[in-house]
């Protein structure tokens, strides 16, 4: 049987009034939903009462009702004359720290009919979550960090109904999953305690809000389900990501990796759920890069080293370069690791055929300027490829504390999942070569997208998947990396490619 | 015991977190209330979230919480730091056709800190709620009505809030208790279907909103709490008037008369409750009237005849008279009938030394110009007193299909209440030799003010007062005047002062 999804939409017969039912229109929709629905009490929206009256008459008694579970109670989120074509859509959102992706979907076939990215217009206060709070305690700095994650919702809104040919009052209902952070900021909450010892967030789950009522272009009546969080630091993101991939209802043990900007780390099977968050992953979404960008047309998202030991490349919808993305990033660190083009410290090579110098200082050459769409040679600096070590050496001793917490090891656990907004495509090997991954045998490691669209994708369609989100987020057991004595160790020696401790990765001598 | 209030004010003392409690600030918050409300859950506003870890933080884990009860759940208005001297009012509206009324109120001691009455800014498209409801038909029409009221419900707000020197953010739940028709146009509802048969309205029993969604200024977490209606034409008005009078509750049998602009009529006791509107009453608000206006300064509030068979009135404030409200309609009426001014059909007797000639028409002098503020004599026109008429008329003529219909006599009738703006101490007997009231004990008749605005009141002190409330509108019936038979025979009858038929008035004769 296919799952309820949570925004539901119906075609009803209303019985017509007489002077002997002169029930109000509100209670005739009841009772023509009540065969439907289960007997939870129905909650109409503002806007669907304003719509009711008219609808019913233009309809001739014949409406579509849109309708979302509430948990306990169902919303009434927009009444139309049946015969009116109107489109009803949800909205899936991962909003991200760097980027934001939507997908609109048609509630009845579960079609996504539109997907976009943009980047989060937060950016310019700063790239990371961390310079981000500290930028909201200045004078107005909420106010104006939550004005720019509302506008980049309203411009990503108004590109996906662009896409469809649709007005946003089409959009029925938006489902977000976005990181703690993130997710104070869109609702003017005070972040500045997430900051600080003992990092507690103002709320981790969230109630069911208008759209419209957030700042949020939508249907007036649409409501906003924001994922619930762990913690201050693993967020709804994390817990739609764990919804999408079903970790917890598995026997095996997994780890999730979500390479975003704040690298949560998820280490579990169905009897538990350890998380930690290490604000690590962004330069693999290619902050903090002279020539990062998201996965959008023109990013460098492949690279490999040819029969004849040179570099070469692939962009997304083939157009000329105009930056690198993650997936780009994490094999380009492998190339020039298998071609010579850096050291095992991740120090750039003069002597390599690959690297070029650029005011006296080497820089290894993805895309020569005479091949991009931006006149410029596309290279790594060495400051670029310590960005991405350090990353990558954070996220490797996430997942090592976390193992030693549950005294288990990489070869206990039966698959690694790899989140993050860049092809699925991407070389294993390559990832294992930088020791971004364990060396664990390769079958078991899975890049799946973005998997927190995919969790957001699938509550839209299923509210038995959003009560799960719950119990998933009640669930998780949050450790603080810093409060872990052993983890600044294990960073330390992740700072090699791939690791200080070779053993660790047998099969790469 | 006190009941439990709707509106709520609780001082917390929030556990502080620490890293082996990093619960968030809202869980802690919910852990706080938990001994103190029952186990019903906590929906917090978007608002109240947004202060919720300032005021913590400020208050240094102390904080004073806003709540209102919401039946199958508690609402969380506002929270702010324990020190700080922020005000909490509730409001209470009696929303009518002609004039808006409301107070402030205390929630802590049921104290009414301020009150105010002015006019229904719709009363520029219409005065009474027919031509309203033509109106909305009109292009525009609905949003202009909508706005009109709102601009009203504002202009009372910000009158209230400069009497108390407080800013609207002060007002954190309101109760409106309005008819349908007004309930209607206030929330952006068509209220076309109501005019026409089967007269049925969008929705009689309205969900708990959003003050500030509704376009009314207040907190930006205030709930907005609508009286339930029974019908088109019995509205939250009637029920908030049962309330407040506890008929629903009595074994004695209860008529209670709302003189308002609708005119709506109440027979019952514990066991039934009939009701009917008639449109009627509003000219005893002064609408129609040449010289009719609210109670306000200045109104002429009571009229008699001096031994030496001369008119005398009285005005609210004892100044200059400006106008005529209610209560001085009725006695106006009563006196003229008294001293010969009138005859029993209500024509003018052009040989009464009261009645003076205006263009050749002879009208009833209350007021000579040089005792009025208007610079005018204050008159009752023909077309005035014919107007005052038609309305007792149609009220008497209610009361006996109500009665007709219960198989009920006035002799069966136990009391009789009269509802509306105006004062206590009007002269019964003046009403009764008027025919607005039946000839029976004296003692029975009671004016009891403006009981929509005291059941509005009293649901904010009291939550089971509003659930009352809602059994209340369920439980009447609602008889269509036009629909019965006898109604216009009824009526005709009670063209005359008091009645044609002289012996429903032995007393008189």
């Amino acid at each position: 049987m296919k799952p309820a999804s949570l925004l539901q939409q119906y075609r009803l017969n209303v019985s017509v009034p007489s002077l002997s039912d002169t029930a109000s229109d509100f209670e005739r929709l009841q009772r023509a939903l009540l065969p439907i629905l289960d007997s939870r009490p129905v909650q109409p929206s503002l806007a669907s009462l304003q719509d009711l009256g008219p609808a019913l008459r233009l309809g001739e008694w014949q409406v579509s009702v849109t309708l979302t579970d509430a948990g306990d109670s169902w919303r009434l989120v927009r009444v139309n004359p049946a015969q009116s074509k109107v489109h009803i859509y949800g909205l899936a959102v991962d909003l991200g720290t760097t980027t934001v992706v939507g997908e609109l979907i048609e509630p009845g076939s579960g079609k996504v009919l539109a997907s976009r990215i943009i980047y989060n217009g937060q950016r310019q206060f700063g790239v990371d979550v961390t310079t981000r709070m500290m930028y909201a305690e200045k004078k107005d700095g909420l106010t104006e960090l939550r004005q720019a994650i509302l506008n980049t919702m309203n411009e990503l809104i108004a590109t996906l109904c662009t896409d469809l040919e649709c007005h946003s009052d089409a959009i029925s209902a938006i489902v977000i999953a976005g990181n703690t952070i993130m997710m104070h900021l869109l609702l003017g909450f005070d972040p500045s305690s997430i900051r600080r010892d003992p990092y507690v967030p103002t709320a981790t789950v969230y109630p069911i809000l208008s759209a419209v009522e957030t700042g949020i272009n939508a249907h007036p009546g649409a409501p906003l389900y924001l994922f619930p969080a762990a913690s201050g630091y693993v967020g709804g993101d994390v817990t739609a990501g764990l919804l999408a991939t079903g970790i917890s209802d598995k026997e095996a043990t997994s780890i999730l990796i979500d390479i975003g900007t704040n690298g949560e780390t998820i280490l579990g099977n169905r009897d538990f759920l350890l998380a930690c968050s290490g604000s690590a992953g962004s330069a693999f979404e290619g902050c903090g890069l002279r020539w990062g960008m998201a996965a959008q047309p023109g990013a460098i998202d492949r690279v490999w080293v040819t029969a004849s030991n040179e570099l070469a490349y692939q962009t997304v919808g083939g157009v000329p370069a105009r930056g690198i993305c993650g997936s780009g990033l994490i094999e380009a660190l492998g190339a020039f690791l298998q071609s010579g083009a850096i050291d095992r410290s991740g120090k750039v090579n003069r002597n390599s055929s690959q690297v070029i110098l650029i005011d006296g200082n080497p820089e290894v050459m993805i895309a020569p300027e005479n091949e991009t769409a931006v006149g410029e040679n596309l290279t790594l600096r060495q400051g670029d490829i310590d960005n991405l070590i350090r990353d990558k050496a954070a996220l490797f001793a996430g997942s090592r504390i976390l193992l030693a917490n549950a005294d288990l090891s990489f070869t206990d656990v039966d698959e690694i999942l790899i989140a993050g907004n860049f092809g699925q495509s991407l070389e294993v090997e390559q990832a294992v070569r930088i020791g971004l991954l364990p060396d664990i045998p390769r079958e078991r490691i899975h890049f799946i997208g973005n998997s927190s669209l995919a969790g957001a994708r699938s509550a839209i369609l299923s509210a038995e998947a959003w009560q799960k989100a719950q119990q998933i987020a009640a669930s998780l057991t949050c450790l603080e990396l810093t409060a872990e004595t052993r983890y600044f160790e294990e960073y330390t020696a992740a700072l090699f490619l791939p690791h200080t401790n070779l053993d660790l990765f047998p099969s790469l001598i």
